[in-house]
């Protein structure tokens, strides 16, 4: 049998979604040990994609294997009750068994939410990056035009050793101002390791008025990791969800 | 001197605003000790109320004196450097000896959140108290307009032993429906214990059709805390600010 389920994580306190050597301070760790427990299988977990430390997720989708069947909703259920209080399972439904959460995937949307003042309110501290700058949006959102459509990614792929392709599909990048806040998503095929934190990185400097948005071409057609920004800091990013055929 | 504190803080983890006993758990008991390792003095703040434990604020605020003067950004940035992160210090300013935050308080306004459905998402799971049930927002809206005005509130007061006069003034009850949310937001010139959360409980059982309209003129007029409803939890329940004349 194969599970597919949709989850909303807090990241505050985990060193993200992968499990790495011995800790157990992962989303993936923590779902594949109460699985374990209900099941009494070995259990892994396919996350969609790996979300850094600090970041969150809306709708993260993953998907795991059972030898027996169990209801949905007992699965559900079962780890609700025993997750950690920031880690909470939106659904559970059974899926073929050729369904992967990430090879399938064919849209992701990210959002990262910057807090446009020195320091947010105690309620989003850890939902939000504070930028006390003031940001030229209109900038920000030329820049943004640059990036849409098909390119290679190198300049804003964190992973200086990676290999395969770095080619990615941007969809859309909608930046919204709301009250205090700045709200950029990002909707693509799939991002590279740390790849929205670079782009938000970069995009803030435009904003800032530190880079031209004329500078976005080059980054992109440079392909060297260096050009670009710095990355933006994990706890404003969230991953919204993950679309399938 | 005599300074007056603007503060917020998230009160998921403190047994809310007054020191007791020993515990040290308290946000008032934090600001005390900080303000103490500061100033090498004895420092009592005084805070516009007690918020319960569990409670939280956008924007309580506390007044206390020293016999040394300090600069007030100065005591904002001690506090801020020194305070644990859910509690922050928005603005300190210098008053005259007379200003007392609870005594001089005109008006406060506390916001009740409500979420609608059987669970918020992880992000808001500290703030907002889930309702599954479907609530009649008209009859709610209408038991509010009977709890305007000045009356004897002992219908409401969580303090069975309370002595002092229960004579409140409720200027404004506003229930604002947003997507998935229900904030109840309360103006007036004061509120006893638990006051806020019996009343948001009570308009609940309205909402839910446990209670009708009509019996809310019952509850005022008879001053028994066992005709009012239960307590709603503490978690949804915010300070929004206090004003002064």
């Amino acid at each position: 049998m194969n599970y597919k389920m949709i989850l909303q994580y807090d990241g505050s306190r985990y060193s993200g979604w992968q499990v790495q050597g011995n800790t157990e301070q992962t989303i993936q760790g923590k779902l594949q040990s109460v699985l374990e427990k209900m099941t009494g299988e070995e259990i892994e977990i396919h996350g969609s994609g790996r979300t850094d430390a600090g970041v969150h997720a809306m709708g993260q989708v993953a998907n795991f294997k059972l030898q027996s069947a169990y209801e949905p909703e007992e699965i559900k259920r079962y780890c609700n009750q025993y997750l950690p209080e920031d880690i909470v399972v939106l659904e559970v439904s059974e899926v073929p068994l050729r369904f992967h959460s990430r090879l399938n995937a064919v849209k992701k949307t990210y959002c990262y939410r910057i807090f446009l003042g020195e320091k947010p309110d105690v309620f989003r501290r850890k939902y939000v990056t504070p930028v006390a700058e003031n940001l030229n949006i209109n900038k920000m959102k030329a820049a943004a035009e640059v990036l849409l459509g098909t390119h290679d990614f190198t300049s804003f792929c964190g992973n200086r050793h990676f290999k395969k392709s770095a080619v990615r599909t941007i969809y859309e990048i909608r930046i919204e101002e709301k009250k205090d806040e700045l709200d950029i998503s990002f909707t693509g095929n799939g991002f590279l390791q740390n790849m929205v934190r670079i782009l938000t990185g970069t995009l803030l400097e435009v904003g800032t008025g530190k880079r031209e948005v004329r500078e976005m071409k080059e980054i992109l057609e440079g392909r060297n990791r260096s050009l670009a920004g710095p990355m933006a800091a994990a706890k404003g990013l969230v991953l919204i969800n993950v679309e399938y055929e």
